[in-house]
């Protein structure tokens, strides 16, 4: 039976703030993106998404960020290179020390935002981020956008890397994502979403945006969680993978 | 041979902002607290002091605090038990992935400033803080004021904690800290601090403000190195405690 | 014709983080506790409600605080007085800076949180407000608790200063409010709320906690925008209070 | 009698970590470019440098910042247009709060690190400084490097903006810096660059790091003053300006 992976950005509220609905999201994803406490996340609040996480038995994935809050680690950065292997390496510990304390462990590495974005394309900043997992644990999996010059160079470093599409995103013929300054950028209908990812996860294809078909290696699906819409489309997703008898599993196992 | 414990505060730089140096201090200390982030130290810093104490084989601790950069952890403030304990596993977590990427470990925590001080007798901010240890390590030692009610509580709570003095401090006749308001308080002659705390480790004992003998059990000593002048006062310790055949040894044992 | 001022807290967004129903609240609002990027708020988010509420005539109040984010300056710390007139300086003028690019004025400063509990009572803090906003603008009113000792200190120091009643919270026969860790300590009927706020306006009297009357002297009403059900409830009391015949007008005076 | 301006960055302690003389830069300089808590400096150094700055009649700059403490300021950060405006009218605001009670006022704007590098020549990015500026007080004067763009945009857009050359640095022939990564780009020799900045001031011209003479048109001179010698070549500048009987004023006029 094939098997797919679902995974969503979690534990993003911040002390008094919240955002999105962990609990819900918990029993639709089989891998949680934990925000680390540099874009989002306090660690009261990263504690308790753990735990909920560790009760459903769901994956742990240290969501690493730039060190910017006000920005939600969105605003690129040009930050040195031992300055970001070590702000890696502290939050993917710190993450560790809190999934040890909810009875859970972190499994891999997704970095958030502009950090993902820009170390899809710039040498120098992969190269600091996959120094930071092999120095603390050169068994975390490093999840990476589908057809990005990244997945190799984590390879050729010695980490395992999977490659992630996105569910609610057009692709180009080419297979990149189509940017979401332009129109069609982003979906939005539950059903064709579902039936689009289903489709990738059974012979690996996708249409593209000028309707072509186009190939796209993926190990995991990347679902939002920040709206009542979003939480819905995830779950509409779930189900229509669920129907076809996909099994859904975490990439990088169950935990222990 | 007797053996004694020297510890200090080290890795408290912010990034532009230097202080201390810890380079000096490493070649004088067995024992580090190095700062996790919350009270001082950036990333790239405490990592910095962690591979130059790896080089050395000194013991590092986790010197947590609360959250406050501005008043680097020197504010009580009011933090919920459920708060505290996270804000310390994280600090811990943080440190341990740093102190693995510098290839050694964390040995033991020493919480800084109002933490330090308000744990010594506040029973449940203190639960907070063994809580934390507990949930990440048990193993890890807490560092505790000499003659406060926390180390017989970590204890009781399955922890091993173990009391340190203050080498340039004045101690009432029984045996507790003269306030820094008071006169005298604070000693500044290093041949005086460094028989005084001989005297401490071959007997216990210790001249009190008012000219009485306190017993004091302590297992570490801490010395400041954030002047010249602290950092000469530490050496003169050291060469004392050399010369009068004392084994110089971190009380966590040697790093492996 | 009798005026009441109502105020609440808005400007509490931050970054990507969403708090409250600001536009909402402003059309129902007469002065707005503004935050001023300690406690809530980043300096984007406030210019946007700034500029609301310059739209709507609305009053301006700085709202400062301790600088506590991930605690939402809900938790109390021991600040320094110099550091505590500092950093309200630094709120006001922060606050000022916008309101003047949003084509208004701060008219008022009224503490949150922690902040606007201790100095209720700590007259250190209380002091150390005061010359902050003295040294700032001494036409700056202060906006204190209802039957607080802060009230006649910063009018002793030269402040006009308004008293606030809380239209959701029960009072003590002697007129202080009932603790929120007593039953019955918060209320939730919006006419009962209304009705309430309607008598302490009409003849400065309120039903006590054990049905006794006790007397209220206060200039304006806060109410809450933080959910759904708080904007309805302050909606009701704008009603209620319109349908008396009741002038809703800004105790600060209405800008300029 | 021709005149100068001397400025340089000063309030840049943060907390318990020093950076700087301030109060010997203060006997030098008569423009002093003072950190609003963004790269550096909290709400009381701030004021304590301010009223130091006061007694003296040095002239206050605010020294806006990308939000970015861990790095100082130094590191780009793509902040979109509404938040940079916002930030740095923030920013003005809060100096002037504590301006105002340090008795004086804040004259001139000079943006901070990479905030400066960066407006020199990005359109985008200046023209958001500039609404700032325009925001909170159009008279304002705006400080940017001599020969960037800037200049000329910030002027057609309404603000006085004068330009500044650095003491220590080596200029190509073109009159703009040599960068940092080239060799000779930094001076040390303090008479050297004393006569260099007098040659400057005399008849504005300097001698390129090609042995060409370039033309450089600056109304004030930037000096470090972050370690003992930055003090002391600071210092000879002042000293052979007097000589040369330069009158040494704040471009921004004496503070009233």
């Amino acid at each position: 039976m094939p098997s797919i992976d679902i995974n969503s950005d979690l534990g993003e509220s911040f002390g008094a703030w919240s955002m999105g609905d962990d609990d819900a999201m918990l029993d639709i994803v089989t891998s949680a993106n934990v925000a680390c406490g540099f874009h989002a996340g306090d660690p009261a609040g990263i504690l308790r998404t753990l735990k909920a996480a560790a009760a459903r038995q769901v994956s742990i994935g240290a969501h690493v960020s730039y060190p910017d809050k006000v920005g939600f680690g969105r605003r690129n950065m040009d930050v040195a290179s031992d300055e970001l292997t070590a702000d890696v390496i502290y939050q993917i510990g710190a993450l560790q020390g809190l999934a040890q304390a909810a009875g859970t462990r972190v499994s891999y590495v997704k970095p958030h935002g502009a950090l993902y974005n820009t170390i899809a394309h710039d040498r120098r900043q992969a190269l600091a981020v996959i120094a930071a997992i092999r120095a603390v644990d050169s068994r975390l999996v490093l999840v990476a956008l589908a057809g990005s010059s990244l997945i190799e160079l984590a390879r050729e470093q010695g980490l395992t890397c999977i490659a992630e599409a996105f569910a609610d995103r057009a692709y180009t013929p080419e297979g990149t994502l189509v940017s979401r300054r332009e129109p069609g950028a982003v979906l939005h209908d539950p059903q064709l979403i579902a039936q689009r990812m289903l489709r990738l996860v059974e012979d690996g294809t996708l249409e593209a945006i000028d309707g072509s078909i186009t190939r796209i290696q993926a190990d995991s699906i990347c679902v939002h969680g920040d709206s009542p819409a979003a939480v819905a489309m995830a779950r509409e997703l779930r189900r229509v993978m669920e129907q076809a008898n996909m099994r859904l599993q975490a990439f990088a196992g169950d935990r222990p």
